[in-house]
């Protein structure tokens, strides 16, 4: 049986004979009587397992760590502090001994070198922790929306358009590099290519979301998006997941609503199914945690402009690295000063100038902002971007021209306004920040199985 | 208010004065009365508004196809037939007029002319049931699991080694193709590449997944796949998403129930969640399907082993296209003459040949065959491909070298089965081809908001 069906009913089982798989997480071998941390990685929480003359096992038996058994015995009631039930062990059975150079001993290892080892450090604590908490996460982001009557929309990776018309690119291609075809006047020739054009990893599902929130009302995307930029920082990678949902019919008030209920939401399940995890990190990782996430679970987010925020950083006094005027892009200090210090809550920032945002942004009344939304967070600034919709054919076009984008590459998109156009918005969420913000753990290669980043690609 | 909200609770809203926005799916005008079919998107079901003379609407107001509109009126038991409730409107204001050139008029459309529409379709009756068959057969899959403890790993897309050694890869790159670095030797100079080395997008997180089920013990992934082959068939895409469960202390025979429970569980999730789509799809796309999909859900899959298979397939007397004989794979027309003429039902092939299977799959005592399962169901074949792995080190490695593999990429694979290594297993389903046999629908570009294939990467 699994380790995760005992901790669910342990009376069913108390004083029951059951058999169980794991691994040595730890061992103490005494002369009598030895003790095993067992785990089968299917619960946060080890059982002790207790050996003594009475169990069946081989006289030469090593407890390594990490070796893999299978125990029979007796669930009882534990003599020991720190845990409540344990197995008293009538036999012992090494399944798949682990070598002696297993790198996972029990000391502490730095970030940096478990990141080398990263198939196998999910075995430690941190990250059965990490893991299992962004696996409940990614549930709990599609229970929210799919209770909603959300329509999951899955959007292509591969690109024959830059997205966002923003974000570096990586380029998708089957031609031989070592001899690239060209056309007569020397450039490439794309047209020999897998797709017969040029094509790049996406940077952004929103566009296509779009299309669907047009035909659905209510949709999200939830799937890996890409940058290949060249930032070594704790918060970038090149690879990451995003989910954006996006609503027809929904203004920037709808759009914030609904972003405050997810957050919300996520937090709360995440809380409710692994309390053992998130008092980890509470102890090990960010002292603050619980208290912070249950101050965002019970409290109305702050909604302010832009321009008030500016007005209110510049009162403020504090002194920046970066000097605060109407027109600039808040930078992660001022976000976090509004957020931390001013409000002590998240902070929702609407109504940027339009020339900081991106060209789908709807132009407000003033023509000088546009119905842009931030969500800000404690320790960590924006978490969430978002806005509504231009949703005016002509408004849009002009924004395309303006922006020198190519006509071509948007005409779909601007189809969405010529048939039958809606008011709609939509915010995007980066899934790894989230992880990171809901776990305390403050580098996105920690919270990510396998982290894609300038110069790391491996395993 | 959302259509699906009234269609939740009828009884709630009958004799209420309610508000809706939506568009014009068809309308018909008459001198004194007027018919809209309104949708908002949130409900396959459309809703029947009734105008007369004292609807408060602009004189000339034109009910052009996909107009967004926005209709305030009362709701009542409807007079007509195929509905039970209508809404009696008391004003309407269109919201954005649909150009008359609007390509989705009521006449029937080829499914190669949507294609070119991809931004349009979803707005089609046919899409709008794929699409949000597909939104909950994907929720279906993630609850399976969850509900069942397991882990979601979100494994890289984008990776340095060739995981299945097999299928044709993406290069994923940010070179300048119009002047590609070279060594002193001419070969490609990757070092100077985002990664510092040669990547592609993966064909499978299947081993990165292994990693994740020996530390979790029961995971999946869910995510999307890439095959740069250039097969222009009704079932390839270039792009697509994989389910790929996998367990630890899990031999064959569970790996065979896990499946066909997950396959039961999310045919159940999808008949009980959207049972006006799949009654269209009955109708209009396939008319067994219904009876074919509860023939699944209500019986027990057959299993077989690969020696049997081939027995019963010399010896029904069919003629093949391709010969059987012991030592082939199996082509789809045999796959489908078992599960289709011989059992009626899903049937598990086990134990295949190992030659024409992959090399991390578990070698039998018989030194012939391997700890293979596919699932072949009826109407389609082959669904779901799985195995037993190769828990053995030194029987791993040789086959690695058998292969002619790279040891290098692999030290990291093996070293799973070198610090306590345990029996596991997993399977590999394809999301659209399940998409395709629960609709019915026989194209994967058409269960595919914009797909990917040779040639063809638009929107």
């Amino acid at each position: 049986m699994k380790l995760r069906e005992i901790y669910q009913d342990k009376e069913k089982y108390l004083n029951q004979d059951i058999s169980l798989e794991g691994w040595i997480k730890t061992a103490r071998t005494g002369k009598n009587i030895s003790f095993i941390s067992l785990t089968d990685g299917s619960s946060f929480k080890p059982l002790q397992v207790v050996l003594d003359q009475d169990t069946k096992m081989d006289d030469q038996v090593k407890l390594n760590i990490s070796s893999s058994l299978k125990v029979q015995g007796r669930l009882v009631e534990s003599q020991g502090k720190g845990q409540d039930v344990e197995l008293k062990a009538e036999s012992l059975e090494i399944l798949g001994e682990s070598d002696p150079s297993y790198p996972l001993q029990k000391k502490r290892h730095s970030a940096e070198y478990l990141r080398t080892i990263a198939h196998l450090r999910p075995r430690a604590n941190l990250f059965q922790a990490v893991f299992r908490v962004r696996s409940l996460l990614a549930f709990a982001v599609h229970k929210f929306f799919q209770e909603r009557g959300f329509v999951y929309a899955q959007t292509p990776l591969i690109t024959g358009s830059d997205a966002e018309g923003a974000g570096e690119m990586f380029r998708v291609t089957t031609l031989d590099l070592k001899d690239v075809p060209r056309k007569e006047d020397g450039s490439v020739d794309y047209s020999k290519d897998f797709f017969n054009k040029e094509t790049h990893l996406t940077v952004s599902g929103q566009l296509q979301a779009e299309v669907f929130a047009l035909a659905f009302r209510d949709v999200y995307t939830f799937g890996p998006t890409f940058r290949a930029e060249n930032s070594n920082t704790q918060r970038h990678a090149a690879e990451f997941w995003m989910i954006e949902p996006e609503m027809a019919f929904a203004d920037l008030q709808v759009n914030m609503d609904v972003a405050e209920a997810m957050v919300k939401y996520i937090i709360t399940y995440v809380l409710d199914h692994a309390p053992d995890e998130m008092a980890f990190f509470n102890e090990f990782v960010d002292k603050g945690l619980l208290d912070r996430l249950h101050n965002v679970v019970d409290n109305d987010f702050e909604r302010i402009s832009y321009t008030e925020a500016v007005d209110l950083l510049k009162k403020s006094g504090q002194k920046f690295d970066y000097p605060v005027e109407w027109g600039i892009d808040l930078q992660t200090e001022h976000e976090r000063y509004l957020t931390e210090k001013i409000f002590k809550r998240p902070v929702f920032v609407t109504d940027y100038p339009k020339e900081i945002k991106a060209f789908y942004m709807r132009e407000n009344d003033d023509k000088k902002t546009v119905a842009a939304m931030d969500l800000l967070v404690p320790g960590v600034g924006e978490i969430i971007g978002g806005s509504q919709r231009e949703e005016r054919y002509h408004i849009l076009k002009k924004k395309i021209e303006d922006n020198g984008l190519n006509m071509k590459d948007y005409e779909w998109y601007l189809d969405l306004r010529k048939y039958g156009t809606a008011v709609h918005s939509g915010y995007g969420l980066g899934f790894e920040r989230a992880v990171m913000y809901v776990t305390g753990v403050s580098n996105i290669r920690d919270v990510t199985a396998f982290p894609r980043t300038v110069g790391h690609a491996e395993f």
